[in-house]
């Protein structure tokens, strides 16, 4: 990827940080971790959240910040009660594998430091939700206490590129195809095994996870990532739900605000984090 | 299957039907497109229902009753607001495939002559569901109106037997192992290709179907026929949702009275239900 095409994307895909936000919404700059955060309080009363969300955002870990993280984030937090912490981590090709990694892991551990694990939850879109499963899965080997459940919009589990959909759906994905994926897979990894667990969670080790929720759309050259993921859950007996949604793209809860569909997931996704929190 | 231990089964199996009913159910014998069926109304008043399911009860297509099916189909006619039939399909060996479909297709077809398909809903379970799915696939490809919904518990959808569960899960899964649903796939295929596309509706063109709710157990060597249907739908474009409950065995529905989780994916199979017959 060269510089200034990397240059336009992130411009671009800042204005996803745009998007309408719950009324009342506050985003407050900190550190997790050591990492940089937006704290994102949509509750008015901090005392009213039941549990505690860590968002990453998407952008094929190469673009992307917090900021864009912020609408989905605290529209997930408004409808599930909860208060969030979207993270700033490491992008490529500045800050290539594992550099993402750790920083996630990094402000996951700061965060079950100071809050009850048993409500702390994950959520993510596109590449943030394979680093939210990445982190899960090295917060479990490295024996920290697991949140209570993970959301994935739309989720890159699988850096190998090995899934049909790839190929197979290019022809109705409005955004993506393989050949670009293949570009952010080669910043992003700078050399590293593709398969490695924590670059390709879906190959890792899943048993003993908390319960996943994975929404996506049919028109999306990731489709695969995120029926293979379920299916590969369910053999390691993970709590799974796989929501597919028939003609929509890649991170369609972004247009909640004008797509019902998208509204609905993303009720749907809030009402499993509550029974998550709750439960 | 010799006769003595059918007629055991069949006299085994018969007990799903003294499961509790919600207050106030009532069963009547009827017929639907000539076939018996039991009419179940657990509303009290019938103008109340805002939709019609068709149940197809489970048994490997050669034990159960309609009797049988009572209990989940009041149960999520009561938690959606639905009017139900239950059907007495003809069971193999005296009857083998297709008769369980022709049946099913005779009441459906009666079904929508009689009511707007927009609120006709499918549900069944293990064999049940996979003669659902048989029968809106039938449906479509006689130019029927299709159902706006079709639910599965533990449905079985592949009698060619090629799912990794069949033998994978044999040592967690308390009622089945591949053995003997190889003995009902015989029973009920009597000689007929087990890759027929109404006898394994996994392996029919799913495109164009409604919205399915796929449920099952991780503790089940029929997991595979929920998690490869996913699959295929999506890459169908059809809406589907996947549930996998870790640890939970096969139908684990049947025993919502006393499992809270079994309860809970009957609510949300009745709030899938009621956002089909709505939408």
């Amino acid at each position: 990827m060269d510089h200034t095409a990397l240059a336009d994307l992130r411009t671009f895909y800042e204005g996803f940080g745009d998007l309408a936000l719950p009324a009342g919404t506050r985003s407050a700059a900190t550190t997790l971790g050591g990492v940089p955060a937006l704290a994102v309080d949509v509750l008015g009363d901090p005392g009213a959240a039941t549990g505690t969300l860590l968002y990453l955002h998407g952008g094929g870990y190469t673009i992307g910040s917090a900021r864009t993280g912020v609408p989905l984030a605290a529209r997930l937090a408004a409808s599930a009660s909860l208060r969030a912490w979207v993270l700033d981590y490491r992008l490529a090709p500045e800050h290539p594998y594992p550099a993402a990694v750790d920083d996630a892991l990094a402000a996951y551990e700061a965060l079950v430091a100071e809050h009850d694990h048993a409500r702390v939850v994950l959520a993510g879109d596109s590449a943030g939700a394979g680093l939210a499963l990445a982190t899960l899965i090295a917060a479990r080997d490295a024996g920290l206490p697991l949140a209570a459940a993970l959301v994935s919009f739309s989720g890159w589990f699988d850096l190998t590129l090995s899934g049909g959909s790839l190929t197979g759906k290019e022809t109705v994905d409005p955004i993506f195809d393989a050949a670009g994926i293949q570009v952010y897979a080669d910043t992003y990894l700078a050399g590293a095994d593709p398969a490695a667990p924590l670059a390709s969670p879906l190959l890792a080790d899943l048993a003993g996870l908390p319960p996943l929720l994975l929404q996506v759309g049919t028109h999306e050259v990731l489709l695969d990532d995120s029926t293979r993921l379920s299916v590969a859950a369910a053999a390691a007996d993970v709590d799974v739900v796989l929501e597919v949604y028939a003609g929509l793209s890649h991170v369609f809860q972004h247009h909640h605000a004008s797509e019902p569909t998208a509204a609905r997931a993303l009720d749907s996704a809030a009402a499993f984090l509550v029974r998550a929190v709750s439960g």
